[in-house]
């Protein structure tokens, strides 16, 4: 027995892929991603029409897809992240039908529960074998943990694996099991090695990065969350990976060992792991090569599905074990509501991936930011985009100092014991303002462009499309 | 978060458990096992009957669920093996409702198709953390696969982790995330180390047995199929075991590499795998401590799910990537029909287990039995009951002679090529009668003790209970 058919093509017939259905794409290969463009073009050149994409993050390289809208091969997408260029189109209209953004975490539970059913799920796989084993460990175009697929794999109605490594049953070190796979197909290549992890991730050197990392990091100390058993969530943005090495340098000196460190790892956390920093890491999509290998190689670093990660529901997620997240923010509002889905005009550049899932699961989420950015003010008397309520966020450290959640009464007293600069969040818009001047009213084109679900599932927000000749 | 509850019975309240419900439980802790008991014990106390209790296996230390019988707490049960102690009770009419007997890739097929639901699984875990992510390979009641408890926990309405040994958050190498478990509770032992596994598997000395075995080795050898990439199953029974000896000699001295050998493991199949004979093991169950240590040690040992290992349908399993499996029989009928259900008397005695679903995957389906035990003919016209239909029974090896199912004529012909003493089945029965004395009709009681469903959910055949005073 073996699911591996001769073509793409006759995996989607055999598939059953009909106009009107859902496809399915995870975005472990990043902006290296060849998988869903072949597969997407496949389906067009196969006459299948008015079909939902529904992946779990888009990137520029998938830029085709917009063409694939004009001929209406593609009506409705559904991501948790899109990237600027990308995401430009969007906000000009390329759709009929909004956007659906959804969660890291919220993703999954809705596929799980039916509200978002899965006809073909295209699962891109660095090795598989012949009965559907498969695993981002290992191969030319490795990428490291499957997160993001295992509720595409375990809920869709036909599932497509497609490798370009295809090894002898049965593969050691399966993510997914043979049990949620239909059909294998393999290519000539799955992705770009470039694109989908970077060599190495970079600490940042700018100056006004470094401040707020130092400052983040004395937040998190004043805090009383950091002593043994600490659990601790970044990004991959320079000026987060900042933070967490000065948090490194406080934990490796005073002897504190962490639980775990979780979300996107980047080798900066393999790092901490290996010094002792944490016992374990949960890794629910690799940043950099240094993870890939971390998580091949040391039983400690630790693959999650999404659904572990970050979903919500009575259960909790890895989320909900969060002591701290350190996120970013394109805007953040004086009510603390931060926007990561546009920029400040208004254009799609992104989405809530695991921000909002760790801000509402963690002890103290922290957003990071700069007052401005590029003359435009961060922070502001209302986001353009609602992407993390305001309620889930603890406190923001900026250059010009810490503003604490007024929900937050007990830590803006530890910090400002900590002698940290505490200060109003009113009083950083008013900073910013008085640098950048008052933004003016954003105008908005006429129609939805994408529909900000949160991630238990009901309507956050709504994101226009750009005016006319923007 | 934690979701470490304070008592076993908060646990039930908790989890909502009422009269009429589903139970479930997982039999990795075989004859070892407290949890279902004391679970029992406690529900009994709690004053909830009329239950269905639906575990993967029970066994003789499981005979006080007779009394939860008496007093009807459990009024219905579903088992894929019962062993002879507790089979005999209900032979003798334990239950008023048939008990339910499948396989153990039926039943995880049923669990998912919703055609048994269950309402609270409890799963004995030799390690948890308390958000409940678990194993079975560490802790002093370690048995390592958790394999059989994976339907249990993915598709329970509550889901009940019960561990004498937690650890902290994030648990290292857990088999069942998070994600599934409602509850945790600790307890001082969820089982007796003597009886959960093994300290080492024998193989048979008895003379019989080791014609039969050698035989065995013969008939794989003549069959083609032990070649590169040769993947192979038995059991942990004394003559199974001595034809994977003399199976490890032939492909040792040819220097033939296998690809896996699956199911339940014993040292001896990793002692072939360390040796090189075979690429991977795919373990549903550990049945002795070398194997619990080469699972927990050795990453080519692979835990799988029941479902991965044995579940009937188009996606298939590790099952119908079977080249060889040696089964045993407590009767095989000259339709090659093979009851592993009861003895020659009709009182239940054990259970499909794995049989009928590896018999049906894979190429080479062999029964090594002798023609009598205790006086009792086992090759006879017609089994008592019919566990694997005969249709995916290709051979029998008995000390008599091989007799091949008349399905399979090029394996006739490559077996007598090679000079194996191929014979007719019905001589082989003539033969054991022979000896024997043809045995007399079976009188049965009047009630159905048992029904016997097959791996795709069908009726297969029925037991009924013992007549009075038997």
């Amino acid at each position: 027995m073996s699911k591996v058919v001769k073509s793409l093509r006759e995996a989607i017939a055999l598939a059953g892929l009909r106009d009107g259905m859902t496809v399915s794409f995870h975005h472990h290969l990043r902006n290296g991603d060849f998988v869903l463009n072949f597969v997407m073009d496949e389906i067009a050149g196969m006459g299948i029409r008015d079909l939902t994409v529904n992946a779990s993050a888009l990137f520029d390289v998938h830029t085709p897809l917009i063409g694939h809208t004009e001929s209406r091969v593609v009506t409705h997408l559904a991501a948790n992240y899109i990237s600027a260029g990308l995401g430009r189109a969007i906000s000009r209209g390329a759709l009929e039908a909004p956007v659906e953004f959804r969660t890291h975490g919220g993703r999954p539970k809705d596929i799980a529960l039916g509200r978002t059913p899965i006809d073909v799920a295209f699962i891109a796989a660095p090795a598989a074998d012949p009965m559907g084993n498969c695993t981002g460990r290992i191969g030319k175009s490795t990428c490291g943990s499957l997160g993001y697929a295992f509720a595409d794999a375990m809920y869709a109605k036909r599932v497509v694996v497609i490798t370009d490594n295809i090894v002898p049953y049965p593969l050691q070190g399966w993510s997914i099991p043979e049990s949620y796979v239909d059909y294998v197909v393999t290519v000539d290549a799955i992705g770009d090695p470039k694109g989908i992890v970077s060599g190495t991730t970079q600490v940042t050197r700018d100056p006004v990065g470094l401040v707020m990392a130092a400052q983040a990091a004395k937040v998190i100390q004043a805090s009383g969350l950091l002593k043994e058993g600490f659990s601790f969530q970044t990004g991959a943005g320079g000026a987060s990976l900042a933070a967490a090495r000065f948090l490194k340098d406080i934990m490796l000196r005073e002897g504190i060992q962490g639980s775990f460190a979780s979300g996107g790892i980047t080798g900066y956390l393999v790092d901490m792991l290996r010094e002792g920093c944490f016992r374990s890491l949960m890794d629910v999509q690799c940043f950099d090569l240094k993870a890939v290998e971390s998580l091949r190689e040391d039983p400690r670093h630790q693959e999650i599905s999404a659904m572990q990660y970050a979903a919500p529901g009575e259960r909790g997620a890895v989320v909900d074990s969060l002591d701290v997240v350190i996120l970013g923010a394109t805007e953040i509002d004086t009510d603390f509501h931060v926007n990561v889905h546009t920029d400040s005009n208004g254009s799609i550049m992104g989405g809530s991936g695991g921000h909002s899932d760790t801000a509402a699961g963690s002890k103290l989420a922290m957003i990071i930011a700069p007052l401005f950015r590029a003359r435009m003010p961060i922070v502001t008397d209302r986001v353009t985009c609602i992407s993390t309520p305001g309620q889930d966020i603890d406190v923001l450290v900026t250059q010009a100092g810490v503003a604490v959640n007024p929900r937050q009464a007990e830590l803006r007293e530890r910090l400002e014991q900590a002698g940290l600069p505490v200060v109003d969040i009113h009083e950083l818009k008013e900073r910013a303002e008085a640098i950048t001047g008052k933004p003016k009213a954003l105008p908005k084109g006429d129609r939805v462009a994408a529909k900000v679900i949160s991630r238990e599932g009901e309507l956050l927000d709504t994101i226009y499309t750009l005016p006319e000749g923007r």
